[in-house]
């Protein structure tokens, strides 16, 4: 009785290892057209160079929309289409200001801030105030009878023992979302936030904050690693410093924005979608190349590189340019809504949206049985250096896919480690991101959209 | 019969688990003083900005001796010393010269060239020749008779297919290395070598030749990518074109240099060594940052985190900072001599000398029984991002102590995708290094050393 087992089990193991040796040359073949022929790299440094940064509501998002329409089309795409969507409006005006006012009248340089994103302005006159500086919630909480009249300054350091800087990030995060309200509570007239970051350098990190409509609005700024150690020395050791702060960024009414679309219609089953993006929009005051032009342009080589090796997907696959993930996640929302309404299959959902670094691996939400499946096809992106697949999660745009279809979701996992150098500052251009980093980054996520396509999950 | 044995796993397990858990806590300790009280990163922007450039036999090398015994003593080494040895010493001269002449009197900018260490010169009048451009070896062979009095552009492209870039540097090296002699042998009168990097900019890319004494030593240069490209398409459309070339590099008598050791005596075992190392020397057009002042700090970094975390290894710790690694390979020759002479026992050497990024695993050379060994430490890795253990290597400098006296070897293998756009070129500054991957690249080294020292081999 045990030769028929054994023989079916020789037999399953020879299919296994041909599907095995098939898969890995297929991925072989998307990703020498990735590594040789990709147009990740050149899409880049039009839509950063030639665009910039592109903030919901802004004209070059409007032109970034254009952008990403002729990109797919130049792809390959089958389709291109878009889905219209309300996104806030939030302008920063005029150039932040802000510098240390003292009795001592010593010159001493401005403080490299910018207003967080949604932020209320000072109004044109400005505030200018006494610093209580915190290091934590609990301590505003026990300092809170000394709140009112002050800015309020969050120096809490970003923590370097986080091996995954997202780890780090979402430690310290919350002063950045919960801060300015936290503070008003209590009668702050402004709020200043340490940038979280560990980069060595000055540039402040904007990103949006969320006021809590029980308390007044109050403005607030991120400022420089810096100077906020400049700020701590001199507000401990000069009793009649304040700070002037001058900001006159506002809210509009919602406007216009768009997800931008490409298809590449599946061979057998193409009502059913298996979607790969990045968000499209990115803060004003950068180019937006790691956040998340990286992103964008990869999910677009995926497509394009697929068409370039003569790989027809089973499913249809969908390349979405996500409006407005900064400050709204209206896009993924929007997306999520419209593939409910449509009764859409969705099969999987991908996203790029932690930069393009050399890929480690990817974070995935779903179910074990799920999770387990994309795990026995390690062996497969072991030679591209991808190992990591235990962690949860799934991007943000991607992230109401999920919650209203249960649509399984994954991101891929970058090497965190430069991230938040760049995340949200200045220094988040063009030349932050290397050619090759970014070309293995859509290589790793090709294999497992071409896995997912093959085998289901 | 079976409980007794039972119970005995079950106790193994626990003492292991225990013994883990330890570990464990020890490598956290060290990470957590090196990614957050680190001194590597300022000791290499000391090295790389106030020295700088440091080839063996140039007085920067002198300076940077002098600099490596004081960072070593600031450490907290227990005891620094020096080993005399030769080396070679060879200079560049004159800014190299290379222009395309041409019937076509045209305006033409120079061609960004770097004379290859090592290499002869062409003498103050330079020469000028016709240009016969190869892909091959076989290409030469076959075009051989129209070798003479030319001179040979090898072209041949890095391999963007390898995913490990190590892989592309190991198969286009040989026309840097053999490529002059070889044209030399058909009477070619210079060698221009296109770089071996994947780069988007246009820095040459010099190394060592090596010159087979049968053949004339001829000059030879090492080209940027886009001058590559731009001289094949001339040389392709203009049949009267010729490239005039000006080296004066020269080698001199051999001169004295020394590598710079520091130790922490161990505490049960004194008489068995552990070396960690990098190579001190670098090429005299850059500020050799990744390559290799990137592994020298670390492995001063390792010294450092071992006294301030409290961990006393029970072997001696010899941090060596390796002469001449570049152009000879005799600081790292001299350092087995004198082990073997000395007739030292050493259970294992370390280097880090593929650049300061975030670490991926080892390369290793040693028995398959220590190579498990050091596998089964995998979980303890992980969490630090270091995965890839199976690929064998092990550092040039410690190559002589592997051949010498068998001792197992191993190289830190940092993520690749970076290196060759500054291996050997002027863009390797400071400014590329990032401060949390040269870290994190100690750290792991830091873990190997500890549990080598624990455990053995």
């Amino acid at each position: 009785m045990r030769k028929p087992i054994l023989a079916l089990a020789a037999c399953c193991m020879a299919q296994f290892a041909f599907a095995q040796q098939e898969d890995s040359l297929a991925i072989r073949r998307l990703s020498d057209e990735m590594l040789t022929g990709s147009k990740a790299y050149d899409n880049l440094r039009v839509l950063t160079k030639t665009i910039g940064g592109r903030l919901a509501g802004s004209p070059q998002m409007v032109k970034a929309e254009k952008w990403g329409e002729a990109a797919l089309k130049a792809a390959g795409a089958d389709r291109v289409f878009t889905q219209e969507c309300q996104v806030p409006h939030w302008v920063r005006g005029e150039k932040e200001q802000a510098r240390i006012i003292s009795n001592r009248r010593d010159l001493v340089p401005p403080l490299n801030v910018l207003a967080l994103g949604n932020a209320v302005g000072t109004g044109p006159q400005g505030v200018t105030a006494p610093v209580l500086e915190v290091r934590s919630f609990e301590e505003l909480e026990q300092k809170k009878d000394q709140v009112k009249g002050k800015i309020v300054f969050y120096n809490y350091p970003f923590n370097n023992r986080f091996v995954k800087t997202f780890q780090a990030y979402g430690d310290a995060v919350r002063f950045r979302s919960q801060g300015p309200s936290r503070a008003s509570k209590y009668g702050a007239v402004a709020v200043i936030v340490r940038s979280m970051s560990h980069s060595t350098d000055n540039h402040p990190h904007t990103g949006s904050t969320r006021y809590n409509d029980s308390f007044p609005k109050i403005a607030a700024v991120a400022i420089g690693l810096q100077d906020a150690d400049r700020l701590s020395k001199r507000i401990a050791g000069d009793r009649s410093a304040r700070v002037f702060l001058r900001t006159t960024c506002q809210m509009l009414p919602d406007t216009v924005g768009h997800n931008i679309i490409g298809e590449l219609k599946g061979s057998e089953f193409p009502d059913e979608y298996i979607t790969v993006g990045g968000h499209l929009d990115s803060w004003d005051v950068c180019e937006g190349a790691h956040d998340d032009g990286a992103g964008c342009v990869q999910s677009i080589e995926i497509l394009r590189a697929f068409k370039a090796a003569g790989i027809r997907p089973k499913r249809t696959l969908r390349v979405v340019l996500f409006a407005n993930e900064e400050n709204g996640v209206r896009g993924g929302s929007k997306y999520a809504e419209l593939a409910k309404a449509n009764r859409e299959k969705h099969l999987f959902a991908l996203e790029s949206d932690a930069g393009g670094f050399t890929p480690r691996g990817f974070i995935m939400e779903m179910t074990d049985a799920q999770r387990s499946k994309v795990k026995s096809w390690l062996p497969l992106f072991l030679p591209y250096g991808l190992y990591d697949f235990d962690e949860v999660g799934g991007g943000v745009d991607i992230g109401p896919l999920r919650r209203e279809l249960g649509t399984p979701v994954a991101e891929l996992s970058p090497d965190s480690q430069r991230y938040f150098d760049y995340h949200h500052a200045a220094s988040d251009v063009f030349e932050a991101v290397n050619k090759r980093e970014l070309e293995l980054g859509a290589a790793g996520m090709g294999a497992l959209v071409y896995l997912v396509d093959k085998y289901g999950l």
